[in-house]
């Protein structure tokens, strides 16, 4: 039987966007309730958010070692974490919580580097602990159709991919960026590791295809950039389909535009992540059709995870709670034994490893003048 | 200081998407906790659904009279309810929590008469009680925002309003509609009170204009309807402007595609609740802006309600959502003995009054082969 | 065998839009030749008109009725003449040129009243002479294929027609709105008769269906207009549908927003003026389609007017230029003897005949505070 | 003052698209006739093409040669020739007509070789004729509008440009792709020089950037295809800006689907071929304009091109009328000696020498196993 689980949450102090959306979409399924936290390494700050999320005090920690160490001795522990942090931090934390047999949910990149990643990974394989790394889009019920319609065949084989992820925050000199911006908080990519690996994620979720290779030219296109703002990538799959992948931190009046279009041998789909309630498929004999996410044409699979009609429209907060609704089965699966790996509806730190994999790909390319680099497996 | 709020549910039995619904809407903000409901008249149902809900069986009532008078002895008594059964249930529910003293939310079309609803709005204001109509599609940034503009003048004078709001699940004979196209649940109008009453108080809302009379078409397009299916209603305001208003449950194909589109002397504005992200404003030297809702040029009120960053959707739920950000304030502030009027950003009974006046003059002015009959005010 | 016919012009002068459109039209098809014209009372325009043209100065006439008899007695005379002056004029002008036994087309309204058009129309029948009405927008390729889908049934029975024609140029005081707003030129209705006979027209060639009755309500919005800028009528259908006409000039940023939805009982079709390359269809399961006019579901009849590949947009010339198309292929047929009536393509003077009695039923509802007028058949 | 040219036509026999295409959009402007043609190598199908369009049967040759002398030495001989041939006959057709003093208009690609267009491009240039290739995308109105925009700073400076021209038609093997699919006809590319060079015009001719290398992957995605079909192409341009460029003929459901996105350091623009009646900018401020054909807030030079007003849809006759315009203006002016350069508002001999340039790099990248490659000025 399914039982509200107890979570804690590292990162997502007072003003954090991502803690809070974390917390919101986890709130939709009433699933999991926050119970301890280390919000911020300011103990003053920690208990400020604590109290604001009435957690009682004990459970505000400074520390995530000490959060980790004690909330495994609890008889009343928390069941998983959330990690929400800058992505320098995330491999200790992440490391921190699997010693201690806790499961694991991270936000993405999962790591600054792929050896990090393959680590983690390897560590939680060995603790039998889950690891979702939060690749919101994936989350998407559309985008679960998509997948399903393509890997079954649905559009024939795929030949084609066009993706891209351009933003425009980062345009104008007088944004620096943040913690993205400081290779000591982002690690080696800005844009790459912020928005590239979301399209590498959702088309090797969407498709199934492994990348064989990349030729990626990564520009720094704003003065006082230290870091990547806009890079071009050229994909090669294993089956010999090729991809175009573009993101962009510099495309003014972007927000948050990643789109995918997979052209198959018999068909072609197209995603928007900002219009995430249709799915355009063009058939062989060219009908364009659209497919909205209440209805009766989507996969019985994708169309599990529907929480309100047709022409009432869901958003970003249900995708991540989609995520969060798989995982959170798996991990209560877990508690009852019941758990068996194709219950996993949600990316994994294989997933998040790949995405590092991807990205020092990338890196190598551009230092060798833009050549093709193969991509670890 | 902002306390979480215990509530109460009538309504929202296992499988009813309404229920479900309110519930995720104020889970999102976490301002009210669900203690008590009265989900069914049948206790085993009731009591089915309180455990799924992690509620006490004692407080899973199967009448909703006792409920109210067992609550409001409670010292940790709901603070609210809400009401999401059939609307001819809504008038002696709602007046039974009222005369309880308990502040109401309850779904629209608030009642099935005008009459009742006059009946209910006087003994709200009698009790000092607040009472919300979840009209959701107000509570949307994007139509805050619109109202903001026009109601300051910023497309000059409305002259003409086009506002429709197609469905298209009653199109076929083989769906009988459930309880709303039955009178005895329904009251005497099915289409008018489900979506008519949604274009008449957007309209309302966005625009402060008060309607001069009607001039109704009620049609039953469909074999075997016994209420409206399709409605055209020509609309004249008390400053002159006019209106079309369009509902309708047997357009194919459409979903819930409430639309409006509001022409001034200087400008025109265009908002579609299936696309809630954006508003489009046409200014007078033809220029075409496109507004999204996390973006700057939003007014400061609707941008306080915005909850993601823009390019990442915000749908329904937030909708509703915000109804109820503003409406636990609003208790929360009764609580405090700091509620003023102005506080009141939500739909109340008196907009639903108004919904229920404009409900019974269309009903008249088809009676009557179409003639023009005034609105009450 | 097709001949390249020779054609007249009256009105077009230098500047005016609609003469020069015209011409384009038919330039396109290479199927007429301009040999004459009566450009402008004004001898001196008239001549600088024809000489722009290179037509033979003995061919450009200032008198309409020398022009029709002069090109009479001609052996090479005009095989039909082109009407292209304010509404006013029309019937005295085509009435000549029937009288004279040449061809007529003409622009819409074709008369300022209905017994004027049931003269031309009487005028025509006995005279064995075609006249055509260029109501331009039934010429798309789109606007063919909606009609043969509608027509066969293939959306089931029509219930309900949703179309508009707004304009915004008449909005602002500033505008007097030329000849146009003038009942001197224009007859007794401005937006009615510019716009309204559009939609009346585009939905009787689309669906078949005729008019039993309309409520009509025009209004005067902007200070100092004499005739109407905005239109909401009720239409009710011969076989008992539903329509809501609303025509407007003063609906800011709209330049010909021709919309048409018909929602039959078994799907539903959608299609924009400003956007003819596309249809949209909707079937009972609710699978949205994209039709472009170069696909190959459009049908056979339809796509016989295709000129250029799906892709390449074809726009209002090629829409116009289909009705010539049709029109001088009849009007060859009649020389050769081969005429026969299902060759009829295009609008003809039984459809404008049809546009000035609905008019005239709009006129007199208004007159009788918008009561239900009969249409005259 | 302006005449009527006369001119001829090499290629366009019956059946063809393109030379149908050339005849109408001449004919929008009534500036020039055809009076001569070489249609087909086939006596008979060309005399027939001839008799067609109303040409004098000694003005129907069968070899270009003739055509070019014969009519060269006429008093009334052809002042322009329009070649409409596959591409590898272009040289040495419009070789012989500049030869013969006659100012040429070809089809692009103009060559399949570099080198052939710099000849081309220097005897042009020797004999003082014109030379128009005929990049029909760029004649359109909103086109030539991001031009002035972009180039005069409307943006800021220009950071990545998104460019892409997706079509399907190839994308199943059972169809073989005719003269495009088979070197002997089409040279040594047939993606890249049907679209590549559309789109390497299109994108110069909006920005003024000159591009400094490309990296290529030049793919053949289906079975049997002997060239090219898919094109993968990363562009470096002389400011330093980027550039990703890609074409397609396995597209499925792409019609001609040139998409142009611009993004500079204060704006962006977005320009779709078959939506040409919009522009879309985007401010720094991030508010979304859209901007049509027919508005004021055109540039005088782009409206200068408008024939219809807003609202009434222009389409791709229009634009190639557009360059012929243009074109058919310069001529009239070389025969009055009025000529200046300035006065070329359509693509040279000298864009379609550029064409090549970026063809031969594009090849060479990819022979080279995708490696930049500069492009010859």
């Amino acid at each position: 039987m399914s039982r509200i689980l107890n979570y804690g949450m590292v990162g997502g102090g007072p003003g954090a966007f991502i803690g809070h959306a974390h917390r919101h979409s986890v709130a939709l399924d009433e699933s999991a309730k926050l119970v301890a936290g280390c919000f911020s390494r300011d103990h003053e700050k920690c208990l400020r958010q604590g109290e604001e999320l009435h957690l009682s005090p004990d459970r505000c920690y400074t520390s995530y070692l000490e959060m980790a160490q004690k909330e495994a001795a609890r008889e009343d522990g928390i069941d998983f974490v959330t990690v929400v942090t800058p992505n320098s931090s995330h491999y200790e934390i992440c490391k921190a919580f699997l010693e201690a047999g806790i499961h694991v949910a991270c936000d993405k990149p999962v790591t600054v580097s792929f050896a990090q990643a393959q680590e983690l990974r390897d560590l939680a394989r060995e603790k039998g602990l889950l690891f979702m790394v939060t690749y919101t889009y994936t989350g998407h019920v559309t985008a679960k159709y998509v997948g399903d319609l393509v890997r079954s065949g649905g559009i024939g084989d795929v030949r084609m991919v066009m993706a891209e992820y351009p933003q425009g925050w980062l345009a104008f000199p007088e944004n620096d960026g943040g913690w993205r911006s400081d290779p000591a908080f982002s690690g080696p990519v800005n844009c790459l590791g912020d928005l590239g690996t979301h399209v590498e994620n959702i088309i090797a979720t969407m498709t199934g295809l492994k990348i064989r290779r990349v030729l990626a030219k990564m520009d720094k296109k704003v003065e006082g950039h230290i870091l990547d703002d806009n890079d071009s990538i050229l994909v090669e799959y294993d089956t010999g389909a090729s991809g175009i992948y573009w993101v962009s931190q510099i495309a003014v009046g972007s927000d948050n535009s990643l789109k995918v279009r997979i052209y198959g041998s018999r068909g072609t789909v197209l995603w928007e992540q900002e219009s995430p309630e249709k799915v355009t498929v063009i058939d062989a004999d060219k009908t364009v059709r659209e497919i909205h996410r209440g209805h009766a044409c989507v996969t019985k699979h994708a169309a599990g995870y529907t929480r309100l009609p047709a022409g009432h429209p869901e958003g970003w907060y249900e995708a991540m709670a989609n995520l969060y609704h798989s995982f959170t089965a798996c991990v209560n699966a877990k508690k009852d034994g019941t758990f068996t790996d194709d219950m996993i509806d949600f990316p994994t730190i294989e997933d998040g490893a790949h995405g590092l994999a991807f990205v020092e790909a990338c890196l190598k390319s551009t230092e060798n003048g833009n050549t093709w680099i193969p991509v670890e497996a």
